[in-house]
C-alpha cells in the first residue's frame, strides 16, 4: 500500500518536473551522468522507514562530504581541539573565499574550501589514512558501500589550483603541516564520492538521530559532533544564501556543486533532494523548492512557534484537500 | 509552593554570582544604574507561567530591540519588501561595520547597526510616527508599558557618530530617504527604553509563541514576522560570535549593550538574562554561562537529536541527583 | 611676436579639440557653466612667463584645492604633525573609499576625500578661520582674488552625504575633535572657489619652484610643504590611475572632478589643463592626453633618463619638422 | 686621489656604522653570510665612474630582481601587452597580499609577489629559457658574471607555500597558463642570484641612464622599458612605505630582504646600499637612513624645486664646512 507521504512525494516530483525552474548543470556533473530531467527526492525517518521518489542516479556527494568529514574530525580529536583551528562562524563571503580570519588567522569555517581542506587534514596522518577514514565514515553514515568516480576525481585534480592556493596558504600561514598536493588529492577523492538521493536521505537521519544510522544501528558520530555538524549546517551549510535558508526552509542543510542537499529535522528524519541545476549560489533549484515547500507544507521550520506535523497525517489532509502543490 | 524549576532558578543564581565570570560593565551602563552584581534570570511559557529569579532592575533594552523593529517592519511592509532593503544574510564582521555588502549593497542583516538603523526608518514617515510605533510593539511584546531612560538616550545622542556616519552612508548610497540625524535619534530612542528580565522573557516568550504575547494573549507580530525575526536572531544575533552561541546554546538570541539577553524556544518558552559585565563581543559573561548551563540541562539545543525536557521533571531531576550547578 | 611653444599650444589645441575624446561631463559642472566644446592649456615657468590657450572659462578647483589645502596644514603644524594624524600612503582604492587603514587607523593619504577632510579640519580651530586660510593660501598661489560659485556650494552640500559620513567616521575614531558639518561646509567651500586655466598654471608653477608663486614673488609654501605636497600629488593625485599617469606622463599631478589637471616639473615649470569631460577615474579626458602629448614631445617625464628639453627650441623643432601633433 | 665623494662616503659609512640603527637580519640572509657589521655604500654615475665604500660582501639580489625581470618582460612583450596582464598601480597593501585586484583580476603591480610571479612567467614558455633570460639581464644590467646561491634557492624553495598559493591563485583566476611549480623554482632562482653593492649601483645607473649600462655601453633596456621600471619603483617599489619613501628621499627605489637598496636620479646616476638589519616593512634599516641622508645632502630628491647638486662639489662643501654627517 501506497503511503499518503508516498502519494505526497509523488506528485510533489511531478509538479517539480514541470516547474520552469531554470539553473545550469554544470560542465564537471555532466561527466558522472547527471542530466537535465534528474530529479529525486527521499525522506528517512528516525525508525528507518525511506520514502524516495524519482531518479536513483548515483552522483558524487561533492561538498556534502565536508560535514561528514567535520563530524569525523571532532570524533577523532574533540570539538575544543577542532575549533581552535577551524572556527564555526558564518562568513559573508563565497564558499571559495581566500581568506583565513583576520584576526584569528584560522579558516571562518568547516564548510568554506579552506576549512575543509584544513578539516580533512585533521583525518589522519597519512593521506591513504584520512581517504580511507572519510570513505568509512560517508559508508557508515549512508549504510552500504560506496562507490568512488574516478573520472570525476581525475578531472578536478586537473583544476584544483584554488584549493592547491588554498592549502598552500594554510601551510604559509603555518596552520597545516600537511603535504598540500596530498590533502588537496585526499580532499577531492572525498568529493568524488558516489550516492544516491536515498543515501542522502539516510545520511541526513543518522545526523538527525544524534549520530546513529537509522538503518544500521550503527553509532557513525557522537551525540556532540552529530549536534556540532548540524550547527554549523545550519549557520554556514548553503554558501552566500545560508540567511535566506535559515529564513525559508528552517532546517540544517548542506548542498553538494553536483546537486544533491540534504537537511535534517532533529530527532525527527533527514530528507535529501537531487537535481543538477544549480542557481547562481550554486544551489540545487529544484532541490531548493522541493525544501521550501516541504517545509511549509509539514510546518519543518525550526523557529515556527509550533512543532513539525506528523508526515502521513498532515500527507493525507494535503491530498484529501487537493492542495495544489 | 516553589516549582521545581524555580528551586533550580535560585540555585544556578547563586552558582553564576559565585563564579568569576570576568568581563566589564560598560560606563553607560552605570549611567542607567547597572551594577556588578546584578544578575537576573526569567523564564515565561507560553502559558503565560513566568518563573523569574534575582535582580528586577530596570534596563535599557538597547540592540534587543533591533529585533522588534525589524518584526515590526515586516509586519508594516511585508517580508518581500523589507529582504529587498536589507538582506538576512550573517556576517563575519563586528556588529558596527561600515560597509554595505559589495554586490548587493544592502546591509547585510537587520542585526548590524546600519541594517537596524535602515529597518528603524521604514517605521514610519516621520520620527515621532517610527519612535511611537516601536515603542507600542516593545511594550505589547512585554504587556505593559515601558518608560524611556533619558540620560543614555542623551549620552548616546552626544556620542552617535559612527550611527550618523552609517546613516549618511546609507543616504549617499541610495539606499535611505529620510534625514540622517532623525532617523538616528528615534533608533537610540529605542535602544533606550527600560525593561526588566522578566519583561525580557515574555518578548522572547512572545516570539517563541510565532508572536501572540502568551500574558495578553495579544497578537504583537505575524507568525512570519515572528519567524523571520527568529531566523535573523539565529544567523546574526549574537554579533561575531553567532557561530559559537548556535554550537555552544543553539537556541536564536539577541543581546543587547546594558547586559540583557533574551532567547526562544519556538513552540515552547522564552528566556532572558540580566547581567552587565560584557566579554569581548559585547555579549554579557554571566549571561551566556546561564543560557550554556540551562541548554545543557534541559536539551533546549534545537539541533540536539532530542526533544527539549518538560522543564520542572528535568528540574526536579537535576534537583534531586543534586546535580551540581 | 608668437613664440614656438604659443604655436605649439595652438596647434595642440585644435588637435585635442578634433578628438574624439569621450567622457562626460558631470552634471555639476555645468551647474558653473561648463561645456562641452571648453579646452583650455596653460603653462607658467618659473620666470612667471605664461603661454596660454583656448578657454578662459572660470570653474570649480574642485579637489586640486586639496593638494594646497595640505600645503597650508603642513606649513601651520609641522610635516611630523601632519604625517602623525594622515598618512601619505597611495591607496589602490578609489578616492571616496571609506577606511582608514586598518593598522594605523589613519587616513591613507591627504587626497582622498577621507584625508582631504581630516586635513582640512586642521586648518584652523573655527570653520571661518579654516576657509579663509585656505582661500588665502589658494589666492596666493594664483596671484589673485578668486570668488567663490555659491550655487556649487549649495548643491555639493546638500548631497554631501558621503563626506558627512566621512567626517562622522573620523569622529567616532577619535580622529576629529571639529564638528563634522562645519569642516564637510568649509571643505566644500573650497572645492568651489573659481579658477581659470592660467590660474591653475601659475599654481602649478608654486609648487614647481619650492613653493614660491613666480608672478608675485610671493613665499607661499615652505620648501618642505611644497615638495611634500608634489610627493603626495605623486603617488596619489590622480584616483586609481596613479600608476598609469607616473609611467605614461610622469609628473606629480592633481586632478579636479570640473576637468581641470596641474603638474608640475620641479625648478622648471607648471601646466595646467581644463577640459570638462572625464574618464572613468573621474579624470579629464582631454586633459589626460594634452599631457601625455606634452610629456612625450618635451621629454617631462621625470624618470625618462635625460633632462626635459628646452620648451621654445624644442616648440620651434616640432613645428618645423611638422610633426602631427 | 681621494675624490670628495669617496672622502663623503666614508664619513658616511662610519657615521652609520655608529649609528644605533636597530632592525633584525633575517635567518634567511645569514645563510648567504650576511653579518650585524655589514655596510656598503656605492654610487656609478653615467659616465661609469664607481664611488665605493665598505663591505663588498655578496649577498643575494631578492626582490630587486623584480624590477629587472619587469623590464625584461617589457622589452620582450611590450609596454602594452605587459600591462594587460599585470597593472602597474600602487597598493596599500603588504607585498605578499594574495588578492588580484577585485575589478580588473589582475596583480595590482610587478613589484608584489604575485605580480612578480606573473611577470616571471612571462620570461619565456619554459623555465631554462625564463632563468636564463633574467640571468642575461642581471648580468648585463651588473656587466659582469653573477653566481647564484644555490642554498638560499633551497631553503627558499622549501618555505616557498606563499608563493605557490600565489602561483595556483594566478592559475585558478585564469591568468597564468605556466606550471606554477616551475614559475615559483624560476623566480625564486631569480631572487638567488648574488650581487654586491657595487654590483647593485651599476644596476641602478643601467635604469637612470635610460637602459644603458654605463660601464660596458651595451643596451640592457630599452628606454621605454627603463623608464617603465623607474615608475613602478617610485610607486610601489619600497612596499607599503612606498609614500614615506617618495616623501623623504624621492628617489625612485627596490629593496630586496637580505639588505639591498637601489635607487636612480635619471640622466645622472645610480647608488646602491647594502646592511642586513631590516625594518617592519622589510627594507634596510641603514640603508633608509644613508638615502634619507644622501638626499638631503645633494638635493636628489626628484621633487625639490631645485637641480641636484653636482656631487663632488657638494661633498667638496660638506666636508670643508665640517658638516656632521
Amino acid at each position: 500500500m501506497t503511503s499518503a507521504l508516498a502519494t505526497y512525494f509523488a506528485r510533489l516530483h511531478t509538479a517539480l518536473l514541470e516547474a520552469e525552474a531554470g539553473g545550469e548543470v554544470p560542465e564537471l556533473a555532466r561527466l558522472s551522468g547527471a542530466r537535465d530531467e534528474h530529479l529525486g527526492l527521499a525522506l528517512c525517518d528516525l525508525d528507518g522507514r525511506i520514502t524516495a521518489e524519482g531518479s536513483d542516479h548515483a552522483f558524487p556527494v561533492q561538498s556534502i562530504s565536508k560535514a561528514f568529514a567535520y563530524g569525523a574530525a571532532i570524533d577523532l580529536h574533540g570539538h575544543d581541539y577542532v575549533t581552535s583551528i577551524v572556527d564555526e562562524e558564518p562568513t559573508g563571503e563565497d564558499f571559495g573565499a581566500l581568506s583565513l580570519d583576520r584576526v584569528t588567522k584560522k579558516p571562518k569555517n568547516p564548510l568554506v574550501n579552506i576549512g575543509a581542506i584544513r578539516t580533512h587534514a585533521m583525518l589522519g596522518p597519512e593521506q591513504a589514512e584520512r581517504t580511507e577514514r572519510l570513505r568509512a565514515v560517508l559508508e557508515a553514515a549512508a549504510g552500504r558501500p560506496l562507490e568512488l568516480h574516478e573520472e570525476t576525481c581525475r578531472r578536478e585534480l586537473a583544476g584544483s589550483d584554488r584549493n592547491l592556493a588554498l592549502a598552500h596558504m594554510l601551510r604559509a600561514a603555518g596552520s597545516m603541516d600537511e603535504d598540500a598536493e596530498e590533502v588537496v588529492a585526499g580532499y577531492i577523492e572525498g568529493c568524488a564520492v558516489l550516492t544516491t538521493v536515498t543515501d542522502l536521505a539516510v545520511m541526513a537521519a543518522t545526523l538527525a538521530s544524534g549520530g546513529t544510522n537509522p538503518l544500521t544501528g550503527e553509532r557513525v558520530f557522537s551525540r556532540v559532533a552529530a549536534r556540532q555538524v548540524l550547527s554549523v549546517m545550519l549557520t554556514c551549510g548553503m554558501y552566500d544564501n545560508a540567511g535566506d535558508w535559515v529564513s525559508d526552509v528552517g532546517l540544517p542543510a548542506k548542498s553538494g556543486v553536483a546537486g544533491g542537499i540534504i537537511a535534517s529535522l532533529p530527532s525527527r528524519f533527514g530528507i535529501a533532494t537531487y537535481a543538477p541545476q544549480l542557481d547562481q549560489h550554486g544551489n540545487s533549484v529544484r532541490g531548493t523548492l522541493a525544501f521550501e515547500r516541504m517545509s511549509e507544507d509539514f510546518s519543518m521550520h525550526l523557529l515556527d512557534g509550533q512543532e513539525a506535523a506528523d508526515l502521513d497525517r498532515r500527507a493525507a489532509e494535503l491530498t484529501e484537500i487537493g492542495t495544489a502543490i
